[in-house]
Order: structure tokens, then sequence, then C-alpha cells
């Protein structure tokens, strides 16, 4: 088999949410997508949510394949075997990813990648699984996959990194390098810090869930959607930029950064942010895309 | 002179970016605005964008009024008399915002707003300013305001909150309320939570300038330009919402918390942050919106 021609197989592995939209994705994008997951049941669940999955990408861009380009796989070796890329989304536990990534790493082409999608673990806590490290990288995409641009990579083998970004830019993702191991990667890390703020804001009474939203949505939530942070403080420095802004306001945030907050979840701040997300649902236990949650 | 007649008056003080960014806004929306600058050459300046800022309103919705309905003051109590709001852009210097408070409690019709723009400061710290505090407000937008809904409201009478809410809708914002006085408001202390762990990340070498702005726009926020970060967790937390995913990631997410950090803006994080932004903006010292850091 020809580098060529496997670089167009993709192998999927676990049909949750996040494979099943992997699989729409790759197949939308032209790839030839090998989908497997321990649970036929999973499949089955997997299987017929795809269309519908694949509908919605077909609004945002041409389809250069379809449901005719996914096999369902009842073994994993018939989804790796000759892959370039196994896509690794199994349950969040150790133990149970070693295992599924030395099963993998049997199976698989001598210079294919393994890609986890892990959002709590790190490549560090998981290479271990294999016998050759170089052939994994951790992939994270932000949730849904097949929607939201971003894949963050971290890998110890270049080579391999520069043949997986190719791959995710071909299925018109947009990945980010890591040039460190880090939980949370990059992204779930700013939210983090986001949302610490934010429920501080609700255990301080200095304004209501909804209201937080509403702000964060109408605010800075658009500006970061065109605009990232440390360019928007490059911009906002006047004319010497980042260098300015710094130098005249680089004490003031960092006093700013001295008053934020650190909330503890307490049963009374626990019982404000459940009471304020159904309040800003709308009496509606869970939104499906909620009215009031969202930008006018 | 009637309620109605002056709920379409508005006076703008202070004609730099904010101030004139609000007059765009309050014309092209139908009211009457009138301009005061202290300095002449203010005025000049923002009579000379003002064009440019209608011909981009007109791109977003149907203009109501243009501008034959800005009327450019010389003295500041002809701006001020009769209008219903009076929205203060003056520096951020306690003594100077004082000493024009108390000028324009003066002029003003005594059920009539003055709105501060500000940024840094709070109601608290302003109020002392006027003879009757209940007339002050502070209505922060975010920058810019003629194009970003966001309005962060805050004050000591409901009765006048409440006009100046519908004022602002009728400007076509999304007005928002603190409970508490705060600094930073809302929105400001949520960006400054998120750059802290974005400049933490530079300084431990997790990634570089350019990746976690990439990492932002094409992740978090995309989605926080039309979810809420509470609603997010809400969604993310199953079919229990916030309360399921309280009782089974809150521990792990207090734990995330403890792990974010606290950056120091050391001379060589500043240097690190300054190449950063400027390799991000592809070799200009400035970019007016550049490409790289843009999503695509």
């Amino acid at each position: 088999m020809t580098a060529d021609a496997n670089t167009r197989d993709i192998a999927i592995i676990g049909a949750g949410l996040i494979g099943t939209a992997w699989t729409a994705l790759f197949a939308h994008h032209g790839f030839r997508v090998r989908l497997w997951d321990p649970h036929a049941a999973a499949l089955d669940k997997a299987v017929g949510q795809i269309p519908g999955l694949l509908a919605q990408l077909a609004q945002i861009a041409e389809a250069k394949g379809g449901a005719e380009w996914i096999t369902r796989c009842d073994r994993l070796h018939d989804a790796v075997a000759g892959a370039a890329l196994i896509q690794e989304n199994a349950p969040e536990d150790i133990p149970l990813k070693h295992a599924l990534l030395a099963e993998i790493e049997e199976a698989m082409a001598v210079e294919a990648i393994i890609a986890s999608s892990t959002s709590a673990l790190t490549w560090s806590e998981l290479a271990p699984g294999l016998r050759d490290p170089a052939r994994l990288i951790t992939a994270h995409p932000f949730n849904p996959p097949h929607l939201i641009p971003l894949v963050e990579l971290f890998g110890a083998d270049d080579a391999r990194l520069d043949r997986a970004e190719a791959i995710y830019r071909a299925a018109d993702r947009m990945p980010v390098r890591l040039r460190k191991d880090a939980t949370g990667h990059i992204a779930n890390r700013l939210a983090s810090a986001l949302w610490r703020e934010a429920v501080f804001m609700v255990q301080e009474g200095i304004a209501d869930v909804e209201a937080i939203d509403a702000a964060l949505v109408n605010g800075p939530g658009l500006r970061w959607s065109v605009l990232g942070a440390h360019m928007a403080y490059h911009l906002g420095g006047g004319a010497q930029g980042m260098a300015g802004y710094l130098a005249h306001l680089g004490p003031s945030q960092e006093r700013r950064w001295a008053a934020l907050g650190a909330p503890v979840l307490s049963p009374e701040v626990c019982a404000a942010l459940i009471e304020g997300v159904e309040t800003a649902a709308g009496g509606a236990a869970l939104p499906s895309w909620s009215r009031t949650a969202m930008r006018r």
C-alpha cells in the first residue's frame, strides 16, 4: 500500500458523540472512514445519526464524500489495518485506553498515526500504553467536532505531527500545536479560567448567571470569534501595540489579576448556578439552543 | 418639555473614540445627538470620522437617522440641556470626572440620566462628584461601541436604570445589569481572567502566542459568540444539565482551577508576548485586522 493511497483512509475507534462526529466530518471531506466500537448498539446509533450530521456539513461546505464512504467494522483490526490516521475516542480511563492503544498498535501500519481525542488526559499519561510512543499524538477537538474547527495537537514525533496536521487541514480543521504537554490543552484551560471568574461573580452577587452569559455572548465572545486575546491587547495598545499596552497598563492588569476570584463550589454556589441556568433556559430543564442563552 | 420629546435627545460628552462611536450609533437609530468636547480639534476629528461609522452601521441595520441628526456644540450647557441621556466619555481620571459631572449636573434636566462609559472606574468612585448620585449610572460599552451590542449598567436608581435600558435597546444595544458595583464590570473581568491563563501558557512555554489565539478564535470564542459559559456547562452536563455537571465534574473542575496559573509580567514574559503578536501580525507592526489573528 502506498503512502498516497492510505492518507485517505481513516479509522475511527469509538462511536460515541465525538467518534460519530469525526466519522461524518472525514466522510464529508472525501476520506474513506472505517468505524469500530466494541458495542454493536453504539455502532447502530452512530449509523442512525450520521445522515443528520452530513446534512449539517453540507450546509457549510461542498461534500466531497458522504455516507457511502463509511464502513462499519465489527472487528478493530478491520478498521485499523491500512489506515493513515486512527482517531481514538474511548472513555477517559487510563487502563482502558492503554489496553486499547496496545491492541491498535498490533494492527496498525508502522508509519500510521494514533490520534487520541482525549480531553481530560495528557499525551504523557497515554504514551506508556504503546511499545513505540512516537506513534501516538493527542488531537483534541472542540465539541461538536464536525462544526468547530479547532484540533489541539501534541506528540513526540514531528513527522507524524506534520502528517496529522495535513490530514486535519484537508478535513477543513484548524490544527494548533502545543509545545509542551498540558492538562486541558489550550482551549479548556482558557474556558476553565473564564468560567472560574464567571462563577466567582455569581458567588459574590455581582451579577446573575443570565446577565454574565449575556455579557459574554454580546461582548468579548463576539470579539473572540474573530480576534484572539493576545491580539486584542496588541490592537488596544495604541500606536505601540502590545509593547505600549504592557508599558502603560501592565501594572494595572497585574492588579486586576490579583483581584480576580477563587470561588468554591459550595452547596449555595451550586444552587445559584443551577437556578440561574434554569431561569436563563426560560423554565425548560434543558434548552436545545435556548433563545435566552444566545445572542439576539 | 415633555418626557416623550426628550427621550430622543442624547448628549455625548467627550469626542474621543468612544464618544464618536456613541454619536454615530445614536444618530443612526434616529436620536437627536448633541456632541461636546472641550477641545475643538477633537470635535473636528469626530465630525470627520462619523460618516465612515454611519456607513458601517448602515450595513448592519436600516438607518432611522444620520449625520443631519448630529449637532456639534461648543458649550457643554448646549449639549446637556434637555437631553434625556448624557453619555460621558472623559479620560479615566477621578478628579477630572468629578468636576465634569458637577458641571453636567448644573445644566441637566432634573430627571435626566448621566451615563458614564467608564471602563476602569466604578459607580462608587464617581458618585461623590454629584449632589444627587441617583442621577448617575455607569454604562460601559464594549469597544467598538457602535458594533458590539453589550452595555453594562450599574446605578442606584431603578427608575433611571429602566429608562436608560429602554434607550439603549432602542439603539439596538444589549444592556446587562450588575447587582453590585465591581471593578471591570462583568466583561473585562472575564477578559482579564482569560488573558491571565493565556499569558501563563506563554510564560510556561505550553504554546506560542499565535497558537493560543488561534485556539481561542477557532474553538471557545466561536462557541461564546452564541452561547454563554454557564449555559455551555448546563448543555454539557448531560440529561441532568448543570446539576449533573456539578455533581460529577465539579470536583475535577475545582482541581483544574487550582492548577491554573498566576503569571508575572516579567521582562522575559513581556518580550515573548511582544514577539508573539508581531509574529502573528505577519511582520506588520500593527495589523488593522490581521489575517493571521483571525479565524479562517
